[in-house]
């Protein structure tokens, strides 16, 4: 397979409220929606506690492997916010109250009339040589250090941070996607479907399955960098399943069949 | 902190789809909410692409390390679907057509009048040894090998497997919450909720933020495998909440600030 300029990301999910299912995560599927417009390939998540060692672990085995790396959550104002820290200690580095989002916080909170105090100074941690990430919604800034771009996890701000990062990314050339509407179920086009991608190695194929209660059908969805492969491997696919079409009126199964 | 039959699981979500953010998991946070329900941590959650040495390498890490592992996605007809053999690999064990499996497969598609062709057939393959996770939506069925329970990735089997697992799984205690609805934003709390959860061990604390529009608050949540545990810690951030209160209404500062 060619493998020019493939850009990748990993990205890292902090917080007990994710494992335990009081919130369900919406980040993950947002950041990989966006990475794949902007060209780069997400490969790994990995969701971890609000647990030092186990961040530490995490992404330092993340940001070694990949191009980038997200992470959301834990880098509000309270004692189980700890990502700061802990991104400090995986990278090493001394983790201060930067002066800047100090500036930007004690501003905001003086404009309202509210106390700058310990737990909200926390908020301006982060390990000494990142650069901000700005947080249009809530102030409290994000940070970049190395690869590693710290995130907030409430949703809202997630997407904000994610837009002021995605234009800084060097994007990998765009992923291109082509999805083909199937009308028999994966079982029936599961061998062809193989042969099309073995004569298409340039694409990644993959099918998706769906059932509306009586009929299965499958989505083929073609990846490819190259039009030109995706073309090819697309025709690969309608021929293929114009010959299904004409084996299952030879023969006694129906489409919608799983 | 009192680490009495603490029972940890982990999760490996396997899928290009979940990846691309062509398909947004909904698996995750199930899993994590029964869990929480039947007394067993769950710890981590990786995703992995449909990538056989990706899948082997996350599946070695975290059968390791957790005392059970789900795992889903990758378990059709299709040539993308690399579960079993991943998870065999990673086992060293043979794959193979499991006799039963083909059995009741074949039966299914019979009184279907479908052909049980090479690609359906690829649903009977699992680990010499396993054992089937019964599948009472489409028939294919999971499997246990070891710790690792691999089940599927559409939703509603994902469900309906891990209904048949639950039951078989030794549960540690349950873990016990109390959430306490806190009318002020997570700055006002923060340093004395530190305070509070250091004086409380046994428990662990979370605070969740909230944010209507106009006005911050709070869910603090603690969690701990102990009621009296649990009552004094809730008792401690009433008594927090109080006296935060006392400080509002002396000081400048109105409820429902961040």
């Amino acid at each position: 397979m060619v493998q020019e300029n493939i850009v990748t990301a990993a990205m890292l999910a902090i917080g007990d409220e994710l494992l335990s299912g009081r919130t369900k995560d919406k980040n993950i599927g947002h950041l990989a929606e966006m990475l794949t417009l902007a060209g780069i390939d997400l490969k790994e998540v990995r969701i971890v506690s609000d647990d030092e060692d186990a961040i530490v672990e995490a992404l330092n085995a993340l940001r070694s492997r990949y191009r980038y790396v997200f992470t959301s959550g834990g880098i509000g104002p309270t004692h189980d916010d700890i990502t700061a820290d802990a991104v400090g200690k995986a990278f090493g580095l001394e983790v201060t109250h930067d002066a800047r989002a100090m500036d930007i916080l004690g501003a905001m909170y003086a404009k309202r009339d509210l106390p700058f105090n310990e737990a909200r100074q926390r908020m301006a941690r982060m390990p000494v040589g990142s650069r901000h990430i700005d947080n249009p919604i809530s102030v409290a800034p994000g940070f970049i250090i190395g690869n590693v771009h710290v995130m907030a996890g409430v949703p809202a701000v997630f997407v904000a941070m994610l837009d002021n990062v995605l234009p800084q990314l060097e994007g990998g050339k765009t992923m291109l996607s082509r999805t083909i509407a199937c009308p028999y179920g994966e079982g029936d086009i599961g061998s062809p479907l193989t042969a099309v991608q073995k004569a298409h190695p340039d694409t990644v194929i993959g099918s998706y399955p769906k059932f509306d209660g009586k009929v299965y059908s499958t989505d083929i969805v073609i990846r490819s960098r190259q039009e030109s492969d995706l073309d090819a491997a697309a025709a690969a696919v309608e021929t293929m399943l114009t010959e299904v079409a004409a084996l299952k009126t030879k023969g006694t199964s129906a489409s919608g069949s799983d």
